[in-house]
C-alpha cells in the first residue's frame, strides 16, 4: 500500500507551483585522465570518450511545493541526514503520509533538498574532486548504530531474529524498504554541503524555517549562524553535530528560535551518547544567550521507544504536531 | 529566478497527495571486505565500520502527485533519459514551469522517477555489485554529443566561444544549471533498471501512461510489451533505443497507441544517426502490425532547432501542448 486510508477523506491543498532547482557548486576541470569506451545501451554504438573536461561540483538539489495560499513566515527548508535524501520527508516507510504533506497542510511552502553528494544533487569524480571513495551503510549499522532500531547485537539477517528495543515506535515491516531509501555517504563534504546550504538560504528572497535532521542538524543550526537576519527558526531533529560554543557567538541568534527533538534509547548507544553532548552544550550556550529555545527530550515528557527516524516512527505526525504546535506560538504559522 | 511570471497568474491545482517510495530491488550480502574507520561529521567520534552484511540494489525511487480530480485514463510514469533524474520533469534548466505542472495541470496524475543507479535511487558497491565504476559525462559531451546544442568541435569552456547550432531553441544561458542536473552513470544496469521499471508498472493497481526520454525511451517501449494490458500510452522523446523486431511482437501491442517525438540536426550527430534508426525501426513494425503509432518529426512540422532535451527547450510548452493534443485525441485525457 502506498497511500493510506487518512490521506483519502482529507481535503485537497490548493497548489500554485511544484518544481526544482540545483544551487550552490562551481564549474571544475578534470584533465590527464585516460580515455574510455563506453556502449550507453545495449545495442547502441560503442564510443570513445574523453573523461576530461568540465563538470559542475558541490551543486545541491531543491524541490519547492508553493500553496495558494501559505500561512507561515517563510517557506520551510527541509534537510534530511547522512546517507539519506529529500526522500525521507515525502512518505513514512510503511507508505504513511510524510512530513511534507503534514506541513503543507498546516500552510507551510515546502523546499526539499538533497544535500550535496547525496540524491539528484549528484557527486563528483573520485579521488579526483572528493579524495575518498563512497561509504555504503549496511542494514546492521543502519539497525544497531544511526537509526537506534535495536541495541549492539540485535540485528539478524532473518527478521524474526532481529531484537529491537521494546516499544520501538519504528515500522519494522517496511525495514527494507527504509533501506532501500538509504544512499552512499562520504566523510569529506561537511565544507562543500555547508555552503551550498549557505547559497540556498542566500538564494531565497525571503525570511526562511530550517528544518534538519541528524546531519542536518550542524548544517541548520550553522546556517543560521551565517545569515541570522534570514532565518527565522531552526528545528533541529535529533543533530548528529552543532557548532561549537568556542567558535560562534550564539547572541546573534536572538531573533532565531531553536528547538530540538530527540528520541528514546539514544544513552546506550555510543554514536549517539558521544553525539548529543554537542546539541546539549549549543542548546545551553543559546539559552545563556537570551536567545528563544525548546528541547523536548520526548522520553521525559513520558513518549518512549521513537527511534532515531523521528519522522517514520508510528507516531511520526504526533511529533509533526508538537512542531506544528512550537511554530504557532511563536507566530511563526496561521494567520 | 526560479519562478515564471507566467506561473503567478495561473489558478492553483487541487492536490489530495504528495508522497514518494522505492520498488524493485532485493536485499543482498557482501562479504570477506575489510573494516574501515569514519568520521561522520567533524567533531564526531572515530567509529571502525565492517561494510559486509546486507543492502538493497536495483530499486528505483518513484514520487506521486496525486490530483483531486484527475482527468486522465490514468497516472503519467515520467520517465527521465540518461545520466539524469526525474528533476529533469519539474522545472526547466532556466526556472520555467516544467512537464510535471504542465501535466498535472491537464489532469494527469504524475510519478515522477529516478531509475535505477540515479538520484534518489542511490547506487549499488562497486566492483562489488555493479561491475565497473561510474561515468561522469563531461560538459562537452552533453553540449556536443547527448544533447545536441552544437555541432562536433563547437563546445569550448568559455561561454562566449561555443557555437551552437544557429536557432537553436535549448535556453544555454541556464548550461551550467543544466549541468548541475547532470548525474554519473553505469553502463551496466540495463538489466535491473528494466526490472525496476516493470515492478512499478505492476506495483500500480491501474493502467498507466508512460512518457519517457532518450534512454528512458526502450525501457518504456519494452515495460509496454511486457504489460501491455497495464500500459495505456506510451510516448518517447528521442528514445536512445528500441525494441528489437526479431525479438518482439509488435502486434501485442494493438490497444496500446504510441507517440515519437524528435528535435533538429541528429542527422549529422554520430551518436544520434545511429541511435535514431532503431526507433524507425520499431515505429514501422508496431504500423505493419496495425497499432496506433505517431511519429512527430519537429523540422518536418516546420519547427526547428530543438535539442535533445526537449522538455527544457524554450518551446518546451508547446511540445507539451502537441503530446496533450495527441492524448486528447485518443479520449486518454479530459472528461
Amino acid at each position: 500500500m502506498i497511500k493510506a486510508a487518512t490521506t483519502m477523506t482529507r481535503p485537497p491543498i490548493a497548489v500554485s507551483d511544484i518544481g526544482s532547482f540545483h544551487v550552490g557548486g562551481r564549474v571544475i576541470r578534470l584533465e590527464g585522465l585516460p580515455l574510455r569506451q563506453r556502449v550507453s545501451t545495449p545495442g547502441g554504438p560503442v564510443h570513445p570518450v574523453d573523461p576530461n573536461g568540465e563538470f559542475v561540483a558541490g551543486q545541491m538539489y531543491v524541490q519547492y511545493v508553493r500553496l495558494a495560499a501559505p500561512k507561515a513566515a517563510g517557506p520551510l527548508l527541509m534537510w534530511h541526514g547522512g546517507g539519506m535524501t529529500g526522500a525521507n520527508w515525502e512518505a513514512t516507510p510503511d507508505g504513511r503520509p510524510g512530513w511534507q504533506m503534514a506541513f503543507l497542510r498546516a500552510g507551510c511552502d515546502t523546499y526539499v533538498s538533497d544535500a550535496v553528494e547525496r540524491g539528484r544533487a549528484s557527486f563528483a569524480p573520485f579521488p579526483q574532486v572528493y579524495p575518498e571513495e563512497p561509504y555504503f551503510r549496511t542494514a546492521k549499522e543502519l539497525w544497531e548504530e544511526t537509526f537506534r532500531f535495536g541495541p549492539t547485537g540485535s540485528w539478524h539477517p532473518e527478521p524474526a531474529r532481529r531484537r529491537p528495543y521494546p516499544g520501538l515506535r519504528f515500522p519494522l515491516q517496511a525495514f527494507d524498504a527504509f533501506l532501500a531509501s538509504s544512499v552512499p555517504r562520504w566523510g569529506c563534504n561537511d565544507a562543500l554541503t555547508q555552503a551550498a546550504y549557505n547559497a540556498l538560504v542566500r538564494r531565497l528572497d525571503c525570511g526562511v524555517m530550517i528544518l534538519s535532521h541528524s546531519q542536518g542538524g550542524n548544517f541548520g543550526l550553522t546556517a543560521a549562524l551565517n545569515a541570522p537576519e534570514r532565518v527565522r527558526a531552526v528545528i533541529s531533529l535529533e543533530p548528529s553535530g552543532a557548532p561549537d560554543p568556542s567558535r560562534a557567538d550564539p547572541a546573534i541568534l536572538k531573533n532565531v528560535p531553536h528547538l530540538f527533538v530527540w528520541g528514546d534509547n539514544w544513552a546506550e548507544n555510543e554514536f549517539w551518547a558521544h553525539s548529543r553532548p554537542a546539541c546539549e552544550r549549543w542548546h545551553d550556550r543559546l539559552r545563556q544567550a537570551g536567545c528563544d529555545v525548546t528541547f523536548i527530550d520526548l522520553p521525559r515528557r513520558g513518549v518512549r521507544g521513537n527511534s532515531h527516524a523521528l519522522m517514520a516512527d508510528d507516531n511520526s505526525d504526533d511529533i509533526a504536531g508538537l512542531v506544528l504546535q512550537w511554530m504557532t506560538e511563536r507566530g511563526l504559522l496561521g494567520k
